[in-house]
């Protein structure tokens, strides 16, 4: 399973969040050794009892700025919203030619908000790794979690090689699949392949929640027919979802636009009974489908 | 797994149709032991040959009305467009006793076009088992996939009890759980548990088919953000689909009436940076799903 990249030394990291992906990432710095030590910082008593239980961390710390000082590599893994106070508060301490990465799946506006916080000799190289699942906390993660997802950095022009080349070496090492990219291009592609179908998954379950003819409990009895796989979408951490979705406000309001305007030609299709765009469709979409499973990116990835 | 049910005896049980559903009752009836002889019709050469390689029937025709000729048990296993021209053409065959069955997805729209076609002395009971893949054909069908699933019975009233009674051990001896309901609750209930994703899954995928700004073999590479969660259902079989779609227009339309208006609600919350919006939502729709969970209904079912 270990990839044939070589390791990096990263010396000491500091993971400001430990949910699903911060205690992914602590597992496969652990295994791959890369770090000299892992810090972490979490906000509640319960979560950094559970770190140092799960042996994720050498010292976990209530205050980010400790976490930080310091430390080589400074990882955001907490939701989009808390960015810019965590930053506030570490960029003090941050040691001269450390790097400041993190997981968040919205690019552009993050480095918009970011980068004008972090000092001068500090490298920033934001980084998405585009893996998940519907669990949430430190015991929710797993050090394949990363096998075989693309990861994509979104790093300024002018960004230092050696840090961007530091940080991609990191996730390749988990075993992802590195991509360059534009922040604004990784927003627009996330918009589609990921924060519209999370928002239409949250809104399917919300309509079939609200019903008055049919009761939950038949909606849950009968979910096999297709609504189960909306539902396990729509059981993402709502703290992240609400921050992805203010933060890529545009990208999202224009792939809803798309959205809205398609829906509207099959509503009318059932309606006048137009069977020959509904198979039209049907008949691409099942293409597409094909192809994700060439690509090798059909399974969830879950242990 | 066998389920401690009595299996029936169903006699001679033509199978008109051999898809994915049709297959896998094939393959739960020659476990059982249930029929003393399972014949098939099949549109095609092609899948005429695969049935009798799979050993799927002892017989198969390429004229339904062969395949229902002294049959006992008769199961409707195409697409619902073709129901009604298979009727008429078994009709005049179909012996006094027989019973007439189905899987189909849509029940109040059909059972409306069939029961005026069936002769009397014969049996309509209604069925639909709520399970499925995205895989059709009789290559696909394999004799779990009713296991731990819904088998939902739609009999009108005075329907004889002991018809009734012997789909109801079919399915029950196929692993299902069985519930009789209304033909028109059944409709609404599958609208949105079924239909109203199918639909919504097949539009996403259409979306992002047809964008310029991000190509498709971007989207097939990030997919694991969540979009290949809806290529499976939208990768489903388009004939089917159409039919559903078509036959349960009415409720379908209700939903998706009720789908828009809530998407707007969203689309305004994002619009306007609403955060309490979008957490209240989200944090709603978790809850569901730890009940689908709960019910055992989370996973696929798939081998």
């Amino acid at each position: 399973m270990t990839p044939p990249h070589p390791a990096p030394s990263l010396g000491r990291v500091a993971l400001l969040g430990v949910g699903l992906i911060g205690s992914s990432l602590a597992r496969v710095l652990r295994r791959e050794g890369m770090a000299s030590s892992i810090v972490a910082n979490a906000r509640t008593q319960a979560t950094r009892d559970k770190v140092m239980e799960l042996g994720l961390a050498d010292a976990v710390f209530a205050d980010p700025a400790e976490a930080a000082d310091g430390a080589d590599v400074i990882v955001l893994c907490t939701p989009l919203g808390a960015y810019v106070d965590l930053v506030t508060a570490i960029a003090p301490r941050l040691k001269p030619g450390a790097i400041v990465t993190d997981v968040g799946s919205v690019k552009h506006a993050v480095v918009r908000e970011l980068a004008p916080l972090i000092p001068a000799g500090v490298h920033l190289v934001p980084a998405h790794p585009v893996a998940g699942t519907e669990h949430s906390g430190p015991e929710a993660g797993f050090a394949d979690l990363f096998q075989g997802r693309w990861c994509i950095l979104t790093p300024e022009q002018g960004t230092d090689a050696a840090a961007t080349a530091k940080i991609a070496a990191m996730w390749k090492r988990a075993g992802s699949l590195v991509e360059i990219m534009d922040a604004r291009h990784h927003d627009l592609v996330l918009a589609v392949t990921s924060h519209l179908p999370h928002l239409i998954a949250f809104n399917i379950v919300g309509v079939a929640a609200d019903l008055e003819l049919v009761t939950e409990s038949e909606v849950i009895k009968y979910s096999a027919g297709g609504f189960r796989d909306f539902t396990r979408i729509a059981a993402s951490d709502p703290v992240m979802w609400r921050d992805i979705f203010l933060a890529n406000r545009e990208a999202v309001l224009e792939m809803l636009g798309r959205f809205n305007e398609d829906l509207a030609r099959l509503q009318r299709a059932i309606r006048w009974g137009d069977g020959e765009t509904l198979r039209d469709l049907f008949t691409r979409t099942r293409r597409i489908r094909r192809e994700i499973v060439d690509a090798g990116q059909a399974n969830s990835g879950k242990p």
